[in-house]
């Protein structure tokens, strides 16, 4: 489609600290023109314009790590210690779950995230074909790894779907969909599995998706284990060779941070699940002065417990300034970089996240006409600062319209609760 | 108005753990029954009838601490160091407001305060007057506080402003308006001048609100001037012999804490602000712990930058985890009794915070058919966890519905942004 939103309030993701305005131009699934940025064949005629008066435009979000179907498990068992709810509640009901509780799961989570202004999300659980099943039906760009976990009856047949994920969903949905492996964690994979997913990713030439040092304890069990730091561990068993996205990175040492700015390591960074599941705070300042790419995440509904990236970008730049009692601790532009196209960068989507003549056309409006944005001092702090999901007004990915006036088009709203509700139902008895 | 919500989803506010499901009677301006809770006569017909099936009603949220025309300052240079921004940017604008600009910005924070399910306000800032209008004129119910600085050239007017006040304003509109007096805070109040302020409180039974402890550098203020701590400060100044509400205290010592416990003093807890502005985290674990009354507040929307208060009430919970690197510290039942019922008892009002029978209707009702509150595991967790502002859909204050299917009947929205717009323009040149 042609679609052209006449001037309206435009952020590039790009480290804006205010808007401009101007008319934004899309063609196909590709961004044609931003304001004086690109230029129009002379007899280009828009078949849709979109009077962007009260808009303002931006990327989409980009939520770097989450696990999207366990909103099945959303304010389920809350308010335990971690070791209780994990072991007694959560992982009962997630041996019960079929690969139909995983799409609607996953359904529910991807109408949460494009209603919250996503357009792209990272993702990592199992049951993945029905997971890609979902994201190829709604529209929304994601980055699906099954999780892999060494030391358990699984580990093997983990590594089998994931070849078979690589061949069949690798590129799918006009290139929608990028399948990455998904070891879980330093603690669950030991060497000799992590060689044989590197040989997988070596292969199918794929990147690693993996937590790494969530919780002090993990860090503990790791040096325990192999005398080392979690990120030491998988620098030396070779996993950096790889494009790799780590996930958390909330306790990491100096030379840690070395490790990952030499390697190029993308950091997802999950301030709520952090904050809730008391896990501890990211050193993300730090990160972000030794050159490393930050995107954020929401985590699973289970422990957030929402996906909204709005929020999540605010929560970001509210923690570090209180962590690092400085005012000036990722300012608003920053944040919104980080949720955008640092994202992206962290994912290795090379034309994502930026309003950019060329890019893809995952682009969000907001809606500024609230109580909220006014009076509209400056546009940046607003969205970074006083925004929430429901402001997003409407959601473009891969050039297509998949939200409209708040209407998820590609999705049954009402069939989606229906069926989540009668599965929660079913899995809590 | 004789109103019958019917079969919602309940919150009494009184630390729920769930909700329960019932019917709720209001007459007039207060509850008359909540599920099997009190009585309706046996002829009671009601006159409206509202199906709470995919409802969920609580007791209004109460905004403990707020300088409500801020509004119109905010994102306002944001992302400076504070005396910058303060000394540079925010002050010299506050020296140009006229009273009808306090007028309209206080009404646009109404009417952001209703939307987002706030029924009660506790503000601190200037020409009063016009504050308390536009609450009498929106519907909402709110204690005022004329900020007095002892320091200043308007140490005396400012007191006389607060006698007129009382006179003119305590227990307008039909008892939705409280005038507290409003000492700013240790540091610019002197003993001298705090005593002029008690014995206007003396006169005129009001009670204290003001800023305590908010930032390491004011504690250190007042040890270098007095030789103690801010708490200790008040406490020896004869403060504490009236009911007060002490906003932020950040930084306090544990005898500081067994003062305000055992002198009854309020806390308005402010976590959002306190994280933008890098002040610290207030120990709340440890004032609750105590016994203290504590209450949320958002601060004004100049360092916030909004006023939702199920955001703050959010941001409280995940906060003081991390802090405590504990899951249990401020669990979300414990939240929502603050933002509630804990509000309510920090302002003094007796029959205000609670869905119980006898107390004012003061109701909120959240729609709960969306998708981040699928599925329906636990309700207290999803309101804490998961929900916006938006999520409110209907508002009813001292028994009126002030709003409905999240539109604000007692004010017109569009003229309140024409005007807060126009004022901005000229206040920002």
């Amino acid at each position: 489609m042609r679609l052209l939103i006449k001037d309206c309030y435009m952020l590039s993701g790009d480290g804006d600290t205010d808007a401009i305005k101007g008319d934004l131009a899309i063609e196909g699934n590709r961004i044609l023109k931003v304001g004086a940025d690109g230029d129009l064949p002379p007899d280009w005629k828009p078949e849709r314009v979109i009077d962007g008066k009260d808009y303002l435009c931006l990327p989409g979000l980009i939520n770097c790590h989450t696990h999207a179907a366990m909103t099945l498990l959303r304010s389920y068992a809350d308010d335990l210690p971690l070791k209780a709810w994990l072991e007694d509640e959560i992982w009962p009901i997630e041996d019960r779950l079929t690969p139909e509780d995983v799409y609607w799961g996953t359904m529910l989570a991807i109408l949460e995230m494009i209603e919250s202004g996503t357009t792209t999300f990272s993702d990592m659980y199992f049951f993945v074909d029905q997971t890609a099943e979902a994201v190829e039906k709604s529209g929304i760009r994601a980055c699906l790894a099954r999780g892999l976990v060494g030391t358990g009856p699984q580990g093997e047949s983990g590594l089998l779907d994931s070849k078979e994920l690589l061949e069949r969903w690798q590129g799918a949905a006009d290139g929608r969909v990028s399948i990455w492996l998904g070891p879980h964690a330093p603690y669950t994979c030991p060497p000799d599995y992590l060689e044989k997913v590197l040989k997988l990713a070596q292969d199918y030439k794929a990147g690693i998706h993996i937590h790494v040092a969530e919780t002090a304890a993990e860090v503990q069990q790791i040096e325990d284990l192999y005398g080392k730091t979690p990120v030491r561990y998988l620098k030396d068993c070779g996993v950096f060779q790889f494009p790799t996205l780590a996930a958390h990175c909330v306790h990491l040492t100096e030379d840690d941070i070395d490790v990952l700015a030499e390697n190029g390591v993308g950091v997802a960074h999950n301030p709520e699940s952090n904050m809730k599941l008391a896990s501890g705070i990211a050193p993300i300042p730090q990160l972000l002065s030794a050159g490393i790419t930050v995107g954020v995440g929401t985590d699973g509904a289970s422990s957030n417990n929402n996906l909204d990236m709005l929020e999540e970008m605010r929560s970001a730049a509210f923690l570090h300034k209180v962590d690092q009692m400085d005012p000036l601790a990722l300012p608003a532009s920053q944040a919104l970089s980080m949720a955008t196209s640092g994202g992206a960068k962290a994912l290795g989507l090379q034309d994502v996240g930026l309003l950019k003549p060329g890019y893809k056309a995952d682009i969000i409006l907001v809606n500024l006409h609230q109580a909220h944005f006014y009076p509209r001092n400056n546009l940046v702090a607003h969205l970074v600062y006083a925004a929430r999901g429901s402001d997003v007004d409407t959601v473009i990915i891969d050039g297509q319209i998949v939200m409209e006036e708040r209407k998820v088009l590609t999705i049954d709203k009402e069939q989606v609760f229906q069926e989540v509700e009668e599965r929660a139902q079913r899995l809590n008895r």
